[in-house]
């Protein structure tokens, strides 16, 4: 099943002519034989694509185009409509309606599947991208912005000599709004630079040369999400149909017509700009996965392969790596006595202070409501003890300022301290269970200090923000 | 900047005619005179492409394409090698080494650049989707397979009587294990089922019909992620270039030949499946954003969204909905007694109960250590208190059997509950505070008990699986 495509029309006989042409492209078919009847049908069937009739029975194609466009969900509907007299005027107000294409009697079969085949392709290519509402709202995602947010920016491509291309690029920047530059194909190599939403290939000759174009910009690694217009040379429409089959997401047919570029480009830039964002989302939203939304730390998701990775790098570099668990002492009573809000302030200044005290290649991750997991590579025994002594003297030494607590809290952090020597062999998970027996002994010894795990033969210190090594509930 | 090529040829004038025409198409051209410059400038530069002289004045060319594969990171270099005489065995053992493509001294420029395009499109498609491997790692998502999992799935569509066809599906069931379909065109449309891997298109005369039918695949919502292999009719070589533009991801120019189509089909397979198997990561992740990797509950990013949502909801429909915030009592004893994995099980075990009687319209979510919150939508204050009485119950009633205590640990619930009645106006997080205020309460009166935030007029009851309304701080 290749694409489920709904017609509509009044006459039986173009109905049946058309369903045997699709049929045999592989095309499953639905028919309607009012736009009453194709609206209820395309409500309850969704097919991919809907070709009407610009003759329907019982409405203009105009308000056939806006009543489609009004409901809910049926907005991005690609629509073709089939004029049987051409009318100029008539076509442009359907384009501006909303319908993907209007093509008069003299549009041969190739070009009417070149079109549908494009529609299908470009309508769902993003479908996958796409998440669920639900996701995006818990992800924190923007919802979609109805408007440009900053001006589209095209770039014309004329093959050759051009009529129309000053008036056309006018056009665009007056209409539109606009950023507007014509590119000639000598200059593409060093000037298409920048991030266009569109480029307009417009054909000059019979030759069909902006097809080689068309095809590479589509193939290009940093060019395939562009919007791409093609513009056959009136004397060469024959190539129309080529060019969507070779990627270009629509077409002007007729030559370089002003009117009708405008009136199309605002698709091609919407279209081009909600498959960036769905990208971005899918981005944002994997990251999100592996983040604390509270402090922006890595979560315990992320904290506990990367261990693993730590651990294997350090077999292969035979280099020592240190573990730290921090834990903030009497948190509770932070939460008790000024609120949510407030515990969620410490969090986030305590999150702030270690990532500004650690190295770049160091982990901070947040594991647990209160507890933070600091990881760090090519570190030894003296290293990694001075580090957790400044980060209790860092946590300690400055109270919090609070929006409930002006004159700021006090607050301490205990750590529990673990080495992986290279002699070691135990994995991640004996390290993290020596590090949380560490913090264990350095709560027990009256919190705000650090404790080593007795593995390197380290000489007992204690207590107020010094380190000294722990023995099992030491 | 369309593409970075490098060019390796030990021949001056080679590399001068073909940078010429590369450049002339947009790209940007780098060169090295022998395999050994090559690989190196490819390690540094990291090309899009790589095209090479087969007789390379340093080493043989199946002997560069093995070094290309065995180079960290540089498997999936694409690779096309230019043999100065016609050399069909060494041609087969370099598409076997790992070369894209292999093409003689009468190939044209049209099919060399047709050629460049599809590589270049296929190489980069995927590479949006790819996850860093820290994230992969993070988020549970499993490495790649080596070898195929299953057998390949492959359709092969004759466009009119073929030699050699019967000869190229039994190869491909003998040498790689493949499922082969034939499906005749007439039976697209309905036969063209389930998944398959690769659909080898075999034109079988000049006309080229294979070609509308590989632009309709390609555009297909249910197939656009097809392997696409399009074999040109012998009389017929030149449509081949087409085929690629038009979205094939390779192509046999010279006939059905058995032995070159097992050659080249399993990097479709495998491209195929790679690239269905990211999109399945990407999805994944996402999934893992919103939820809790230890009880498969959504987590607190979810649930929070989710409950403004259930606000506009309650506004629209005026129908009430009810909030629990549940905490287990004295959850530390369990990790301290038992450790931390027999609270992990603990945990579980409480998430599997809830889900198992909540209605599937319920929200359940873990938004802390031992914190659930529960949201039900269209529920009034009976429903509501009966619910939390039942979940207190069910909880409490039978241990949680533990690999470290068999005989099982008992643990309670208290929870703490408010109504989002139709008239009241304040929002989720005012709903949130008096919810944590009732728990707070519920902890007050002796824990294992719901209390109701004092919303709707209830009377106090009390105590043990029972519920009352609860003052702040009563």
């Amino acid at each position: 099943m290749t694409g489920r495509i709904l017609i509509a029309d009044g006459v039986p006989t173009n109905r049946i002519v058309l369903r045997v042409k699709l049929t045999s492209a592989f095309y499953d078919v639905q028919q309607a034989s009012s736009g009453a009847e194709a609206l209820a049908l395309i409500r309850q069937e969704r097919p991919d694509l809907v070709i009407a009739s610009a003759d329907l029975p019982d409405m203009e194609a105009e308000a056939f185009c806006s009543a489609l466009q009004a409901s809910a969900g049926l907005a991005d509907m690609p629509l073709i409509l089939l004029q049987r007299q051409t009318d100029p005027q008539a076509r442009m107000a359907a384009l501006a309606a909303g319908a993907e294409d209007v093509l008069g009697p003299q549009a041969d079969d190739s070009v009417l599947l070149a079109r549908l085949r494009s529609l299908l392709r470009d309508a769902h290519a993003e479908d996958e991208l796409r998440l669920r509402e639900d996701t995006r709202r818990a992800l924190g995602l923007a919802e979609a912005p109805r408007a440009f947010e900053t001006p589209p920016q095209v770039v014309i491509v004329p093959m050759g000599p051009l009529r129309g291309l000053a008036e056309a690029a006018c056009r665009l920047r007056t209409r539109l709004g606009a950023v507007v530059r014509v590119l000639r194909p000598a200059d593409i190599r060093t000037g298409l630079t920048g991030q266009p939403d569109v480029v307009v290939i417009a054909d000059s000759g019979g030759a069909g040369d902006g097809l080689g174009l068309l095809a590479q910009l589509r193939a290009s690694p940093g060019f395939r999400h562009l919007g791409l217009v093609y513009v056959a040379a009136p004397e060469a429409r024959h190539l129309a149909a080529s060019a969507l089959d070779l990627g270009a997401n629509d077409i002007l047919a007729d030559g370089l017509d002003p009117e009708e570029l405008a009136v199309r480009l605002p698709r091609q830039v919407a279209r081009k700009r909600t498959a960036e964002r769905l990208r971005a989302d899918m981005r944002d939203g994997l990251r999100a996965a592996v983040t604390d939304p509270l402090t922006g730390l890595y979560n315990r998701r992320y904290a506990l392969p990367h261990l693993a990775r730590l651990e294997e790098r350090a077999v292969q570099t035979r280099r020592p790596y240190a573990l730290l668990l921090a834990d903030l002492d009497h948190f509770k009573q932070v939460n008790d006595s000024y609120g949510h809000a407030a515990g969620d302030q410490v969090l986030t200044e305590v999150a702030a202070r270690l990532m500004q005290n650690l190295r770049a290649a160091d982990l901070v991750a947040r594991i647990g409501g209160e507890e933070f997991l600091i990881a760090m590579p090519d570190t030894g025994a003296d290293q990694a003890r001075r580090s957790a002594e400044r980060i209790c003297a860092l946590v300690a030494a400055q109270p919090v300022a609070l929006r409930e607590a002006p004159q700021g809290v006090r607050v301490t952090l205990s750590i529990g301290l673990a080495l992986r020597t290279p002699e070691a062999t135990e994995g991640p998970e004996a390290l993290l269970l020596q590090a949380d027996r560490a913090l264990y002994a350095a709560k027990h010894a009256g919190r705000n200090c650090a404790r080593m795990a007795p593995l390197a033969p380290v000489p007992p210190r204690c207590s107020g923000g010094s380190v000294a090594a722990a023995g099992r509930g030491a």
